[in-house]
């Protein structure tokens, strides 16, 4: 499809998505707030409305929308920030050399600056907390709330017809989302609205228990470095095709510049860890690294608008060694960055010994916690053990401690966990953390398909999103074996949104089903192009189609090329369809006959009525 | 890899496995009985045995065997089923061109013959039974349960060092198989091993829920006629990878012949659905079908050699107006014209009538039945309903005659089922059925990823595979869009594998983690060619690591491309190992204080012992 690879001058993914069209829902009651979705229109023969789906892509995928990566995305949420009243604009921190990893000479760089950066960020006034819980909790419904709320309506009000179905393992998702509700989950903690206020490009998303699954791709520079139109493509290409929020796990040189050029055009909130970086400040020796160092790396990256920190705060002292007799160790290159430190110095972590000074940093800015799970199993072998829980209870301390000040926390999770190991870390999050979002890598079910790992972590990621986590990071295939390209990004998206999307199935979210069923219904009305359109991935679905009956006709046959017109299951099936209407009676009380010896009964009844006559076909 | 892609000159995939070794293991007491594994050698460095895995793959991943598709496999039962003394050999029925879909002129077809067909097959002798349910139900061990009990035995006797783990929701899965539990689990129909005395070239096999879980890959001429090697060799690629069984689902022409190569030069028990072959000789139009016709079609194939009969007895009359206001009807294409037969006559289904005259059949062979879901759901909204259900229950009672004859059952499920509606399938197949093996195709969780349906029913089958199913039906990415090609094949193979290797780790299966904990071991020692080797599909992970880092020296490397020297935690995680080494203490001992807090203290006081000097790192 011509639309669908066309990039913009400076090299990014821009068009309409295949099949829909870009539209803007307005906020109840406040128009001057419209919200992003893709509207997906059926062929009229079907007789149904069009599909509105939730949409990440932001404005790449509006034909209208000037896209200028060297200008960045339109500053949404501007006025909604200076509105409030307690922001002041700063003198930004100067930046250095040794921000963009050029600690020697020689070490120039290819990445070329953002243009027009601004050297006046915000922060809150002295005294101040912009943090979206501290509005919640003061009864306060921010714009952002209004935006998510309709945001995460999507549907719902065509939903008479549904009858809710689902087990949700004790979530309490309403029939609809009001800002009310929205302001009341945030309030409580068991949502977060990452939205640094030096980041106003955002469209506003809620990670939480009670709304949609959501799921995180990590992106990051390579080693062979790739110029800046590529790096922005990568955040583009995965909210094109539906990441919710992105990390930049960036390390090496040009870390500062790149993480600007992905902010500035990023519609989604942007998750770092800022130890990496802090770490390239010192040469990438652990043992070097001090409070002030990364510290000094936090205020970098929070005026640079980083919507949400990864800190390994869990990861203590006395819990390294509880490590040494797994299989796999550390895996988490955070968690052992910081075991590192701990057994160097003997000394507890200076992120947890310095967390009430990091959350004053946080509230500043409404920067949310990640907080790290640096002890996580990288190995069947080592799943759900001491070390894995000594961290988990710790993280739930500290999100009492980030809640006092009201800042936002969610809470990482998984790495390679068995089915049946699974519930166990839900349950205990919850106990542990709150009900702060859970947000978990995977599990990997199983480590023996390396290549297939966005496979054996798909099928953990659908179990703990249906039993309680918030957002989901993707894996790609390449996991373990190599750096992703543009087609394993998209792989890991795909396989992550339909992961997530089963997972709201399971857990009944009223609106989920709409989309299953509209596919469902155009696979057997043999409405293909529909069939393409409604599908998460619409170009996949039809290049697949094309190879085997390539021809424009087979497109609107009413057969396919799995079974052929003669054994055509859905085509007998319209058949009994048919045959129930000769019986002159509708469907519905044809099938409500309910008992099956009863509706036999009936049925051989009315054949007779009718004289008996054998089944015509209705060919 | 040369060897990889090596075809026999006859067009068949040849060659030994990447990474392993076909080995033959000797069953206690009856060494004349050796069952095929493949053996996995890891590096001399790893200090680890050999690891034998389960293997599928036939001679044709044996370099040491003469492949010759002409001549078919060697018939490796053949003296275990005549020493039985209960088979007699006789004259078989004429091969008319209706068999090959030749009902008109002009349609020579594009299949020779197997050369040299067998005219003079087994069936049991008048009065006798030939089914390993029988045999079982006397008390009689057969070689073949010996194969089995070996087969799946594979490695327990080094498993001391396990301690088994897992929630097998009331499955009785034997720390060691012995070949008495093989009997009795056949006897009780909670198992069965599919061996058609015709298809001597099988090595046997078991279905049930307390054996690993098995997986079954669908093959079938394509209407654009490919030649025979074409056709063998889809069996062949299929068990390479690790396909259990094989369902041979043809249509159209040349449908006997085509059959006939793919059993002869089958190493897995081959299945059919013989109303597919039935329609074809009533040129396509359901309301033809005859008991006469679909009996000789039974006896057709039962002559060849298929191992397991899909036969839908369940799509019972009153049961057809229950799908009238599903969003996809009936999906089953066996389903389906059952369904349409039993309208046109309005009569009761000729299966479901003459079931006990098909066991009767089944039994002089030993076939064993799939009793197929004509009613599955081929939507999320048509999950668990009202049809589906009462053909669930109708199988139940079918199955019940079936053991009245000690033939051999297993149950057919699932389709479309979203996450939290799983369980009640296996559970309902379970009361309904007596335990009988469950065998599901997925189910896929949502419906709107078309393009990636291995996946959404990936989901599904490991998490049914868990609950109890004993053989998932794969899924490849083409479902719903068009035939899959060869590397749709490997796909889909790949991620069923995967799936049920999750299930078995979940359910505590006491062998399943050893390769795992193999693989996770060697991703820790960076012993690339181990984890390679050990993974389901060691070309495709060499691949994605070459992708990024091609050079020889990085298969040896202590680092990988994902993050470098610097970060990497696994190094990291073998300094903290040295640093614990290195306080005099072993391993155990240090990590074995148990409690964290004092394990900090007791570290702490070490580290003063030793002069409280700074940490060396290990490097």
């Amino acid at each position: 499809m011509a639309d669908i690879q066309a990039r913009s001058e400076i090299g990014v993914t821009t068009g309409a998505i295949r099949g829909s069209r870009k539209i803007y829902v307005e906020v109840p009651g406040n128009p001057a707030v419209r919200v992003a979705m893709r509207a997906i229109d059926l062929d009229p023969s079907s007789g149904e409305p069009p599909l509105n789906v939730y949409d990440t892509s932001g404005p790449y995928s509006d034909p209208d929308a000037r896209i200028d990566i060297m200008a960045g995305l339109p500053p949404l949420r501007r006025d909604w920030i200076t509105a409030r009243g307690d922001v002041e604009a700063y003198e930004a921190r100067e930046i250095r050399p040794a921000d963009n990893g050029q600690l020697g000479p020689d070490r120039s760089g290819g990445v070329q600056p953002f243009p027009n950066v601004n050297k006046r960020p915000l922060r809150a006034k002295a005294g101040a907390n912009v943090s979206q819980m501290h509005y919640a909790r003061r009864g306060i419904i921010t714009p952002e709330m209004e935006y998510v709320a309709t945001r995460e309506n999507l549907g719902r009000e065509m939903l008479r017809e549904y009858v809710r179905d689902g087990e949700s393992f004790g979530a309490a998702i309403p029939d609809y989302v009001t800002p009310e509700f929205v302001r009341d989950e945030v309030a409580r903690g068991r949502a977060i609205i990452p939205n640094n206020i030096n980041h106003p490009e955002t469209e506003p998303m809620a990670i939480g228990r009670n709304f949609l699954v959501k799921i995180n791709a990590n992106i990051g520079n390579s080693a062979v470095a790739s110029n800046v139109a590529s790096e922005v493509d990568k955040l583009v290409w995965a909210t094109r095709w539906g990441a919710d929020t992105v990390m930049d796990l960036s390390t090496g040189r040009n870390i500062h510049d790149t993480r600007e050029w992905i902010i500035r055009n990023s519609p989604v909130p942007i998750g770092t860890v800022p130890i990496y970086q802090a770490l390239e400040k010192v040469g990438g020796i652990a043992e070097e690294l001090t409070w002030e160092i990364f510290r000094d790396t936090l205020i970098e990256q929070a005026e640079q608008g980083v919507d949400y920190f990864t800190i390994h705060a869990g990861v203590r002292l006395p819990y390294v060694p509880l490590t040494a007799k797994r299989v796999t160790g550390i895996v988490s290159r955070g968690g052992s960055i910081m075991a590192k430190w701990c057994l160097a110095h003997h000394k507890e972590s200076f992120l947890y010994e310095r967390f009430d000074e990091i959350t004053e940093i946080m509230k500043a800015y409404d920067i949310a916690y990640s907080l790290g799970d640096g002890l996580r199993p990288g190995a069947i072998a080592d799943a759900n053990d001491e070390a894995q829980f000594a961290e988990l209870y710790t993280l739930g301390e500290l999100t009492k401690r980030a809640w006092e000040q009201d800042v936002q926390v969610m809470i990482e999770g998984p790495g390679h966990v068995p089915m049946h190991k699974i519930k166990q870390n839900m349950d205990k999050q919850i106990e542990a953390c709150g009900e702060a979002p859970f947000y978990t890598l995977g599990p990997l079910t199983t480590d023996i398909a390396p290549g297939y790992d966005h496979i054996t972590s798909g099928i953990g990621a659908a179990m703990i999103g249906w039993y309680g986590t918030a957002m989901l990071c993707y894996v790609t295939p390449k996991e373990h074996l190599g750096l992703p390209d543009r087609d394993d990004v998209k792989v890991g998206v795909v396989t992550y949104k339909l992961a997530a999307h089963a997972a709201d199935l399971a857990k009944g979210h009223p609106a989920a089903r709409m989309r299953d069923d509209a596919l469902s219904r155009a696979r057997f009305g043999f409405r293909w192009r529909d069939q393409f359109n409604l599908s998460l991935d619409p170009e996949t679905a039809e290049q697949y189609h094309d190879q085997t009956l390539p021809a424009e006709g087979a497109k609107t046959a009413h057969f396919c090329s799995m079974c052929g017109p003669k054994f055509c299951s859905m085509k007998i099936t319209q058949e009994v369809r048919d045959f129930a209407a000769k019986q002159n009676a509708p469907v519905e009380t044809f099938v409500a006959a309910g008992d099956a010896e009863a509706g036999m009964a009936e049925m051989s009844e009315r054949f007779r009525e009718k004289g008996g006559e054998v089944y015509l076909p209705a060919e």
